[in-house]
C-alpha cells in the first residue's frame, strides 16, 4: 500500500533474520476491517492521548497471519507459546503485536496492545526501511524477536488457523461475562456479523449461550449466522430501528439481550446497542478501531439510569490466541468453520480482494502468500 | 410536592402500621440530586424499556433517611439486616427501595433497584392514597413489609448516618476496580464533588487509592474535597477543557486516571470523562438518573480504540448499605465526616432548602423530621 | 424415613395450603448423595459453627423435585421466577431451600443456602408436625410461602427437569473459572462421575472446555461419561494413584488439569485432587456435605507453594436454577440427557431405590410421586 | 550459605555486567521466612510436579532487595517499570524473580512465579558459577537482563523500600476479596504476624477492612500489630484453640472472619484457619513455601459444607510490586512503617541475624550491603 487507495506489488530482498528473529513463509493473511480503513486513509488512532499515532506509508498490510517457519536467526532456540522449540517447517500463527515489556502498561499486566511502544505488524510497522517485510500480504513475513508464536496443530488447516487473530479479539465476550451477574445462560445479540461479528457469535455459541441474535444489512451474512447457531436473524436494512428493537426484545423475554456485541464498524450502531441491551446489560464495542466521527447518545437515560455497562475492546490480547486456536480445533466437527473463509486470492489481486471483502456473499477474504492465483 | 415546583406542608393522619410494616419517626432526610430533578418536573425514567415510569404527584420526597422506630405492625418480630429483632426506639436507616423478590431481575441476583416492580420511597411511592407517608420529608415514614432496615450503631450520629444511602450508591467504585487490571494503587478523578461525588471521593480515599483528583465548578466544594483527601483540586469553570485534561494527565504520570467517577449530574461531563480516562481506564457514570438529553461522543476513538469501559450505576444495592454504614462508623476519627451535612432545615423550609442545596457553600442539605426549625 | 436405615410408607392428610403456600403433585424426586448419608445416620452438619444442626426424624426426604401445581393458598397470585403468575396444572421445579431474607448472610448477598435460618426441604424440614409434607418422596409436596418456583418449559420432560437441582449445584465450576486466569480453553477433571459429577462434566462440556477427564471406580459411569464428552476416562479402582496422576498429566500437556471437580463423596479424593491440579489450578470440593472424617494434606507443598485454590461448594444458589434448567433445555439434542435418569421407582420401593443408587449401572435414580410402580 | 546451617563470608570479583544486565550496590536485603527454611536445609519445592526443584549450594540468599544502580551493561538503555531510563545512582527494588516469557505459564498470563523456567534470586540462582552474585546478602547484586526494576521514590527511605517485596506477596488479599461476596468492610484475621503477616495486616488496614485480628505466639508481635491497626490481639500460646476461636467469633458478630490470612509458617495453623473462617469465608495460605509435612483436615465439614475457599499464594507477582511500593509511600504518615525493620545488621553477622529474626522482639531483620556493622 503505497498510499491511501493505492495497492501495488513490490519486490524486496528476502532478508536473513537477525538473532532472535525469524522468517515466515506466508500461507494466508486475512483482510481485516482495519485494513479497509487504512486503504481509505482513515488512520488516526488514539487522538489526543499518549498513544496517538499516524500510520505511515508504504505499508505491507496483514496482521491475521498463518505460515511456515522458513528461517530462524541466531543460534538461540526459537520457542513457541508453550516454550517448545520451533524449527523450519513448523506452522505458526504469529501475534499481530509486539509489546515492549517495560512500559507502565506492560509492567502493570494490561492487555499487550495497550503498550506505549507497541509495534504492530501491517500497521505501525511499515515497509520503509529494511527488512521491509512487516506485513502478511506478502510471500514472507519478518518476525521480530520476542513476537509470540502459536504453533498450529496438525489437524487445523490453514484456512481455519488464519481466523485465530480475529477469534482472539473476541475476549471482550469473556470480560462482559464477568460483569454479567448470572452465569452462562445469557442472551446475546451481535450487530454486524462480518468476520469479527461472526467470530463473536461463534464464541458465544461455543461457550454455552442461549439466545443468539444476528443483525446485519447483508442477507448472506445473516444466512451464514444461522448456520453457526443464531436463533434469530434480523436484516437492519429492512426494519425501522424501533421494530428491530421490538423484535429483539420479543426474542429475549421482553427485556433485551444481556450482552450486545457491537461489531458493525460504523458508530451509529453504538446508539442502537445502548437502546437494545437490557436494563443492567453490557455492550461490547469492538467494531471499529478508527475514528469514524461522533454520534449522539444519552448518558443519563441509556447508561446511568439503565445501568448499562460498555466495554471497549481494541484488539486481541497475547493470552487470547492460544485459547482461540484451541476453540477452533476442537469444534471443527461441530460448526462449519471451513466456510468462514469465502475467498482466497493471490497477492496481485489484493485491491479487488479488498472490494470483495466489503460485498454481500463474502465473509473472510484472505490473501495467499503467493503471486499466482491461489488454488 | 404537589406538582413540579410546588412544595407545601400537608398533614396526614399518623397511620397504624399493618402486620410486617413499621412507622419511623424521622430524624433527617437528605435532599438528593434526583429530588432536584423531580422538583423541576424532570421525571421520565427508563424511557422505552419495560421499566419505564412516570413519577406521579402528590409526592413526599426523601429517600435518604434516618429515624427511630415508633411503631411495629402485627405480632411477628421486625428484624434488622443482621436478623436481630428491632423494637420501638431503635435507630435505623431504611433502604430506599423495596424489591418484589420474584421478577426476573430479583430472581437472577441483579441489583435490587433493577426490580421490574420496584417500589421506591419518595419517588414511585406517592402520597395519593393511605397511608400516604412514603417519603422522608415528613415527621413519620411508613415502612412497608420487607423493606431492609439497617440498625445505626450508637456511636454514629444521625447527621452522618443520613449519608448511608448516598455512600451506598458508590458501589460502582468497587465494580470499576473489578475491571481495573492492577490492584489498589490507582488514580481516581471525581467530576462533580457534590454530595454523591464527595461520597465517591471518600470511598476512594478510604479504600486505599493514590492520586485523587476533585473537579467542580464551585470553589467551596473543591476546598472541601481537599479536606477529604483530594491530592489535586481543579475548577472546571476556570479552565478550558484541554487545559483541564492536561492538568489531570500531568498529575497521573501522563496517562490520565485509571478511574473517572462522573457525578456531575449533567451529561456534558460524560464526554470529558471519556477523554480524561487513561487508555484502558474506566468511567463510572453515576451522576444523573434523569434524562438530560443527548451529547455527542465518539465510540470508536473514545471507547473501542482507547479500550475504555463505562459502568452505569443507577443506585445503591441492598447489600451496599451495611458496608457503607460501617465505613462511616470506623472512619469518623480519620475524616471530618460531620462536616458533610452543611445545612439542617425544618420541613416548612423545604423549598428554600432545595435552592440552598444547589448553591456554593452547601454540601449535603437535610430536612429534619420536624416542622419547627431544626436545632 | 422414621430413623436411620428405616424407610416406611406413611399416609398424611392432604393439606390445604395456607396463604402464599402451595401444594405440588409430585412427578419425580431424585435420590441425592445427601439422602444416602441421611439414611446411614450421618447427619451432623456445620459442626462447631453457628449453622450447626442435627437432622431430626421422621423425615420425608427428597429435595430434587419436579411436579405440578395442585393447589394455591390464599388469594394473592403465586409467581414463578420470572414474576409470571402460576396456576394449578403448571409444572415447576421448586427450590430445595427457603432462605429467611433478613439474617446477615441473606442481607449480604451470600448464597441462599448460607442463610442462618435456612429451611431445606427433605432435610431440616421434617415430617413431625402438620402439614408434614416437606419432602419430595411423596405424592404431594407442601411449598412454603416464598419458596422460589421455576417453571418447566413444555419441551423439557420431567425426567430431565428433575436434574435441575443437581445441575444448579455445579455453579462452583463458574466460580472456579473466575479464578482461572485464562479464558475458556481449560482442562477439567471430574473425580467421581456419579450424578453430581456427571452434571459438572456436562456443564464443563457445554461451556466450552477442552480436555475433560472422568475418573470413577464404576465402569458404567466412566462409559457414560464418554457419551457425554469425556476425552479421557480412568478407572481409579484399577490404577495406582501415581499412575492415575501420570495419565492425567499426560493428557493435559504435562501440567495437570486447570480445574479438578471433586465429586466423589469420600474425603480421600481431596488429597488426590490437590496433587492432580496443575500448579496454579483450582479444586472444587463439591462431593460430600456430611462429615466423613479427616484426611492428611500438606498445606505448604500442595496449596501454598503450588498456588492451588480450593473452593468449597455446599449447594446450589437460588440464582443457579434457571440457568441450569435453560442449559438442559437447549442441549437436549446435543447430549443424551434423557439417559441420566437410569431408574424410576415407586415410593414403596424407596429402600431398594437407595441401594440401586449406589450400585454400578445406576446414574440418577428417581422416585415417582406414586405408590404403584412407575411406568 | 555453603550448606544448610553454614553461613560464611566469601569474596567474589565484582563483575562487569553483560549487555542488558546491571550491577546493584546493595543497601538492604531482608531475611525472609524462606531463607530460614533454606538455612535449615528444608528446600524441596513443588515435589512431584513439573516445577519440582532442589536448591543447590553455595548460595547467596536475599531476594528482598533495595540498592543503587552501580553499572549498566551494554549500550541499550536500562528501563524501569514505567519505561523510563535508569542511570547509575538511581535507587531501585529489583524483582525477586525472572520469568522466561515463553513457557505455557508465561504465555497464559499466569503469575510470573509460576514460570516453568523461573530464575529466582537468592534461591534457584546460586553462587556456583560466575558472575556468582545472585543474592542480596552481598555488597553487590548482579541483575540479569529482563529483571523488572522498580524505581524507589525519593521520599521512601531504604528501610521501608526493602519491604516492597513482602508487601507485594500480599496480593492474595485482593484475590480473596474477589471471592468475598460483599465489598470492603470485611473482618480479617491474620495468623502469624511476623513480617509477612504484618504486611498482610497493613494491607488489610489500608484497603479499608473493618475488624482486624492479630494472632501470634510472640507478645512483641501482637503489641506491634496493635500499633498498625489490629482491633484485637490474641496470644495463641496462652489460649486453647477453642477459646481462641470463641474470642475471634465474639469479635466478628459470632460468625468468624470473612478472610483468614494464614502466615504462620507452620502447617498446623491451616487447620485452625479452616475452623476460624466464617461459613462462606476465605483462607489465604501464604505462610510457608517449604514442605513442612502433612496435617489432618476435614474436606467435607470444613471446606465443602462450610463453603470455605482456600487460596494458595506462593509469592508476589510482577505486577504487585509497584502498587505495593506506592502503598508504602503514601501511608508513611499514617502508619509507623519505619518501625517494621527492627534490626539492621552487617553481612558478617548474617548467622546471628537469622537467629534474631526468629526471636521475640524482632520484626523484619535486614542485612546492610556492607561488611562493617551497619549504622
Amino acid at each position: 500500500m503505497k498510499a491511501p487507495g493505492r495497492l501495488e506489488l513490490e519486490r524486496f530482498p528476502v532478508p536473513d533474520p537477525a538473532p532472535g528473529a525469524a522468517l515466515l513463509e506466508m500461507s494466508y493473511s486475512g483482510i481485516c476491517g482495519t485494513d479497509k480503513h487504512t486503504f481509505r486513509g482513515e488512520t488516526l488512532q488514539y487522538a489526543g492521548t499518549p498513544h496517538e499515532r499516524q500510520i505511515e506509508y508504504p505499508l505491507i498490510c496483514g496482521h491475521e497471519n498463518v505460515g511456515t517457519i522458513a528461517a530462524i536467526g541466531g543460534s538461540e532456540p526459537l520457542l513457541d507459546s508453550e516454550g517448545a522449540r520451533l524449527k523450519p517447517g513448523d506452522r505458526v500463527v504469529p501475534a499481530a503485536n509486539l509489546a515492549c515489556g517495560t512500559c507502565w502498561y506492560c509492567s502493570s499486566g494490561q492487555a499487550y496492545y495497550l503498550c506505549e511502544r507497541l509495534d504492530d505488524y501491517g500497521n505501525s510497522l511499515n515497509a520503509k526501511a529494511p527488512p521491509h517485510l512487516f506485513g502478511g500480504w506478502a510471500e514472507y513475513l519478518y518476525i521480530l524477536p520476542g513476537t509470540p508464536l502459536f504453533r498450529v496443530p496438525d489437524e487445523l488447516p490453514d484456512e481455519i488457523a488464519v481466523l485465530t487473530e480475529p477469534m482472539a479479539v473476541t475476549h471482550g465476550f469473556e470480560l462482559a461475562r464477568r460483569l454479567y451477574n448470572g452465569s452462562f445462560g445469557e442472551s446475546v445479540a451481535v450487530i454486524g456479523v462480518g468476520p469479527l461479528g461472526m467470530c463473536h457469535l461463534i464464541k458465544a455459541k461455543l461457550l454455552g449461550c442461549g439466545k443468539l441474535i444476528a443483525i446485519d444489512r447483508l442477507p448472506s451474512r445473516i444466512e451464514m449466522a444461522g448456520r453457526f447457531g443464531a436463533t434469530l436473524g434480523l436484516n437492519a436494512a429492512e426494519l425501522e430501528e424501533d421494530e428491530l428493537l421490538a423484535r429483539v426484545r420479543e426474542h429475549t423475554g421482553g427485556r433485551g439481550p444481556d450482552i450486545v456485541l457491537d461489531c458493525s464498524g460504523v458508530p451509529e450502531t453504538f446508539v442502537t446497542s445502548l437502546r437494545m441491551a437490557r436494563v443492567g446489560g453490557t455492550v461490547v464495542e469492538s467494531g471499529a478501531f478508527v475514528d469514524m466521527g461522533p454520534v449522539a447518545i444519552n448518558p443519563n437515560a441509556d447508561i446511568c439510569t439503565k445501568n448499562v455497562n460498555v466495554l471497549g475492546v481494541g484488539g486481541e490480547t497475547a493470552e487470547s490466541y492460544r485459547p482461540a486456536m484451541e476453540l477452533l480445533v476442537r469444534n471443527m466437527d461441530r460448526l462449519p468453520l471451513d466456510q468462514l473463509v469465502t475467498h482466497r486470492m493471490a497477492l496481485e489481486d489484493a485491491q479487488s480482494a479488498l472490494e470483495i471483502a466489503q460485498s454481500d456473499g463474502a465473509m473472510k477474504v484472505v490473501l495467499s502468500g503467493s503471486i499466482a492465483p491461489a488454488a
